[in-house]
């Protein structure tokens, strides 16, 4: 934590991960610092010795907060939801916690990873488009098939939850990757009205501040 | 659920997925009937029509529980200790269940996606080997350094909880793989001493209903 207390989150403009807990943080009202962590610059920042020390996964978002430094974007938005359960980011009902979580899950732990710049890195230049859209469309499949029987006017009934701060940098993601998206009228429709939403915007990767000002809005 | 309103857990054997959540089910006393699900067989069992309508990730594990069915096996894993508390799987202060999910989603997100069968299919079967070894010690790498802070005999303390349950799957794996675990003494401690406990040898891969005999112990 900063001197006066507030939390430090490490993070990355572009990382979606990173964007995840930025809406929860903005959300949830928690005043905190941004440290940020170029992925990119001198050869990846979250390699160097004094960022491994802090968090030895090498990634991006870490967020320092209560004395203690949380890595993984969905175990830092349970911890928040946790310590600081308003407003919640997970339904009351255990069953439909259960659905959040799933589709949290299916993003973070089955889009995500594979469309990662890490993975992409393995993969080669040549293939890497092929391979993210891959990732994407497959995922999106059946995504969009589960939102189908679990969305109200979010991913998860009427309320703003843990999974529609997964969905949208995932959406961007698939922009970014030039995936076409006609085929999921029920996660672009989510997406939109998510973007409409103050918490995603100010956490948006074009408002952070390592933005570059080229791509800056 | 079945007739007599036991859980249906559809499983795959060799799944490491799979066998987190039969472990959780051991661990917690809970009877359940397995269906299995071959995911080589017949082209792959999770992409017939009657199982992508039950779960449209077309993954295993599913479990159908309560009147629904929840995939991704963390999901489920969070599901039980919210339904069915005794045993618990998370600690009950905030700070160390973000250590145990911080662990679990270090290895259900973050390494295991990049091993799993559908994206080594995608890698060519000259480059599997490499790929899969590749992903498991850059991973092992964080995971030893992270449980050199937070493990007692278990991956958080002295208490089985959910990150252990995603650690010996993932040995396993590291084992199937050929990966030399000489340089993650503090993983191969507490995988020992997991497997050791009966839940995790019930749970086992070579003790499921659909096992081959060749496999079977």
């Amino acid at each position: 934590m900063t001197e006066s207390g507030k939390p430090i989150l490490y993070s990355y403009f572009r990382s979606s991960c990173s964007w995840r807990v930025r809406i929860a943080l903005a959300l949830k009202g928690i005043d905190y610092e941004t440290m940020p962590i170029n992925l990119i610059k001198d050869g990846g920042q979250q390699f160097s010795k004094e960022f491994q020390a802090l968090n030895p996964t090498r990634q991006v978002p870490a967020l320092e907060i209560d004395g203690i430094t949380i890595s993984q974007s969905l175990a830092i938005i349970e911890y928040l939801e946790e310590t600081r359960p308003t407003p919640r980011l997970l339904p009351q009902d255990p069953k439909k916690r259960a659905r959040v979580r799933m589709i949290s899950d299916l993003i973070a732990g089955g889009i995500h990873p594979l469309q990662n710049l890490s993975v992409l890195k393995q993969v080669g230049q040549e293939n890497q488009l092929t391979w993210a859209q891959n990732a994407i469309t497959s995922g999106f499949n059946s995504l969009e098939q589960i939102l189908q029987s679990t969305a109200g006017q979010y991913c998860v009934g009427d309320e703003v939850s843990m999974a529609d701060l997964c969905l949208v940098p995932q959406v961007a993601n698939a922009e970014r990757f030039k995936v076409d998206l006609t085929p999921y009228p029920t996660i672009s429709r989510i997406n939109k009205t998510l973007l409409a939403l103050e918490a995603f915007q100010v956490s948006h990767p074009c408002r952070q501040p390592d933005t570059p000002a080229e791509l800056r809005a």
